[in-house]
């Protein structure tokens, strides 16, 4: 499959069934590129704990279309929907667009009448269209910040990310990388660090997977090196996701995020962190103290997935009986952010910046 | 085997054959424990590139035991010693013990006339022995910082490492490790968050494994995750060792260092490193501008050893064709570094403190 921005999706309604939603297997990448059907909504919830999708706004996708599914398959149940929704709230406690997503639905549900069916299919897919669209003014936004480093000198624009927030975490696009598509579109030279993300591994198996089919030039390195290339002036920028926001401007996002704003900060190096406002929490301002971080499975440590004699298998890499702490994701205060990346615009990572932004959420 | 500090040796002489030295191929643990036999100086470049043994003081230990080899392998022959060391001085760029201990064998072979052979076999003994003592000296004087915290509350006494600065990584009782395992002894409630290490996870097949052997506490967890642990009050205490240290207390250790030293810096907890005063290079005070940075295969980032259906194999987990970079070592400025635990006791990480410490120094 050649991956296309434009043209890609990570999760679609089957074109000939309307009672199968299709995703990506992204736990087989890269070696294995999979279309998996959802059937029900609980195919769905599975889908989103063991990580066949991730990334935020995938999530809340995902959550969304698990509501239809919800609904078609009760002959248009509210009650059907309702306890989905129930459900799929507590499949990951960190992402906040998952609870966005399913209180819009269930929302929607709520007046939808005898149309529920019909009327949460269009509801899912305006959440994937709007994505989209969202992804794109991240994109088209913070494009200008890799234009400007770029007309400050010659050579690629080194842009360091972590995880994959990218179209892989999105419908399309992405949030961190869809400024370097954009730039890319725009013949900006740029060239992309990606940190390998243990535990999971999201940078080498999904990042580079997208960013090679995307022809974008891109080096993978362990998630120990970004210190040493920004020590050394080998990171113009580093963009990353993020899974929750708080309304101070503190950003939740996966695990090693804030040891790379960190050496940021150290180096002086601008660290962007790139976000459609669903993933504000406009509830609370002290991330470190309020967002909940999840804790998951040791095997995600100790287990890797690869390739061996052309047969992928997982390998367990620890001796047996190890002690294992796996949290997944990490808080980074907003002090180390120099600015965030919505669709509405470039601001400072502070409630005073987002307010300038989202004027309606002033208290 | 049962690890015991007190006994441990990770480099000897073949007890009834004085051709072989012998070492514990440690790119197979925590899955296999062999023993490998060095016969010729050769085989000890090849240990030493190929990292069946790493860490500055074994490198320079293993050194010191292949000139052995070549006089022994060419009959006495001062040129071949002096062949060996050029070509082994040349293995590994970044740790500064390997250099000491050659200067040390060869300038010792200069004077060794006719009895070359039995010299350079004692002098590699007492490196070792050498080694052994200035280890457990370390852990003398830095359980003292361990003694303190358990002293000021209840509970464990939770420290985090980076890499393998233990006994695998010297002859035996290590350097960061000195401290915990001397903890041990005295009866106190120590637990260690061991640092996965990407890429080639000394942490989790290396630091794990002894420590396990030991009976020392201590949890596994990926490089990303120090920050989040020490966030919410998880670390009291970082110990990393060195493999070079500049007069100035500049550090360059295993990659990613850095990012745990700027963690705990932002967090306030005290950051030490802890050396053989042979890991110090006098000649050089900016770490970041003076040491050379190895950079190694990237198949040690892409391929990763572990287990499937009871057998070891090495999976690839990258997409074929993937570019990757792998720089082994990070330099920690001496700002960073809360202090340096020597044989001769603790001293600030700087010019001044090291001198109090090792008054000869004085220029």
């Amino acid at each position: 499959m050649k991956h296309n921005p434009k043209e890609f999706r990570t999760i679609w309604l089957h074109p000939d069934d309307p009672a199968v939603v299709q995703i990506i297997d992204q736990r087989l990448l890269p070696h294995k590129y999979q279309v998996h059907d959802l059937r029900s909504w609980q195919d769905g919830e599975v889908a989103i704990c063991d990580m066949y999708v991730r990334g935020a706004p995938l999530i809340g996708a995902t959550a969304a279309w698990s509501l239809y599914l919800a609904a078609a398959t009760s002959g248009g149940s509210l009650d059907a929907v309702q306890e989905a929704a129930q459900s799929l709230a507590a499949s990951r406690p960190t992402a906040v667009n998952l609870h966005w997503a399913i209180d819009r639905v269930v929302a929607r549900a709520a007046t939808a009448g005898d149309d529920l069916v019909a009327t949460l299919r269009q509801e899912a897919e305006a959440i994937c269209i709007e994505d989209v669209a969202i992804s794109r003014g991240i994109g088209e936004y913070g494009v200008a910040l890799i234009e400007a480093i770029a007309a400050a000198r010659p050579g690629p624009v080194n842009i360091l990310t972590h995880c994959n927030a990218g179209a892989l975490a999105t419908i399309n696009w992405g949030t961190a990388t869809a400024p370097v598509y954009v730039a890319q579109e725009r013949g900006i030279d740029v060239h992309v660090w990606v940190d390998e993300t243990r535990p999971r591994n999201q940078g080498s198996q999904l990042t580079c997977w997208e960013l090679a089919r995307a022809n974008v030039p891109h080096t993978l390195i362990v998630d120990n090196a970004g210190g040493h290339l920004m020590q050394h002036g080998m990171v113009d920028l580093v963009m990353t996701g993020t899974d929750r926001t708080t309304r101070a401007g503190d950003v939740a996002n996966k695990i090693g995020t804030y040891l790379k704003a960190l050496a940021a900060r150290d180096n002086d190096i601008p660290f962007y962190v790139a976000l459609p406002s669903t993933t504000i929490d406009w509830s609370i301002s002290d991330g470190i103290r309020d967002i909940p971080i999840e804790e998951r499975d040791p095997r995600e440590v100790s287990e890797i997935y690869g390739v061996v004699d052309d047969r992928t298998c997982t390998v367990r890499t620890t001796a047996p009986g190890t002690a294992i702490s796996n949290y997944a994701f990490d808080v980074t205060p907003a002090r180390l952010v120099t600015g965030l990346i919505t669709e509405r615009g470039i601001c400072a990572a502070s409630e005073e910046g987002l307010l300038t932004l989202f004027p309606e959420r002033t208290a």
